[in-house]
């Protein structure tokens, strides 16, 4: 029987600059390439964060060809989730960066989740501690 | 500052009984979990593949709940992208199965992909050689 692994997830992303900048600068990702493609006439890009093995791939279509449907984020991709060892930090952050937190924090303070959107329309589950973990003397 | 870890994807369903069955029958990933959620009214389940670390989040919401919006995968999850050691023996099982491939093979005989949909409409990018590989004597 055949066997399959998962091996990552594909977005696609209306502006590829944009979305490479999001990805990195907001949520700290590594841009691990970036190519252009010759069958759609567009790029790829891919993206993992410095710890953790998730990839994430950016897909940007060139506007006539035939994969370039118009953008409406929908409903298949629910959201893409990251932790974070700080969420009551990291929401402080987004604010300063005027990143809006469209959900929540919803939770406890030790264990809570927050809501970002790509700049695609695509919600970004952000999870982790409202409070730091105090360490043990 | 804040750090992020990518931790998981997570899609949205239609029917849980039938996605668990499409991702755990056909591309052969392990149920670590399903359960209810007060919040949503709804169910999500954990889904990973024997090998690898990407770990795969079903969300299903109870109809009539804000979180039930009518159902179109749409644009924002462009692919789920699978590998396996031999496409071409994929490709003549799904046939079996009746699971139409909707593109592809793409590539060459050494690497190359195809792409099936999910029971809602998502396309799974099935990646690997269409021929197997000679081992050297």
């Amino acid at each position: 029987m055949a066997s399959y692994t998962f091996t990552y997830t594909g977005i696609r992303v209306k502006d590829m600059d944009e979305s490479i900048a999001f990805y990195t600068r907001v949520l700290g990702m590594r841009l691990q390439f970036r190519m252009k493609l010759k069958k759609t006439d567009g790029e790829f890009a891919l993206l993992r964060s410095l710890r953790g093995r998730q990839r994430l791939e950016l897909n940007w279509y060139k506007p006539g060809t035939r994969f370039a449907k118009p953008y409406a984020a929908g409903e298949g991709l629910d959201h893409l989730a990251f932790r974070t060892p700080h969420l009551g930090e990291a929401i402080r952050e987004l604010r300063k960066q005027e990143i809006p937190i469209v959900e929540g924090p919803i939770g406890d303070p030790g264990g809570a989740w927050a809501y970002v959107e790509d700049p695609n329309g695509i919600w970004i589950e952000l999870i982790g501690p409202l409070r730091k973990k105090k360490r043990k003397a």
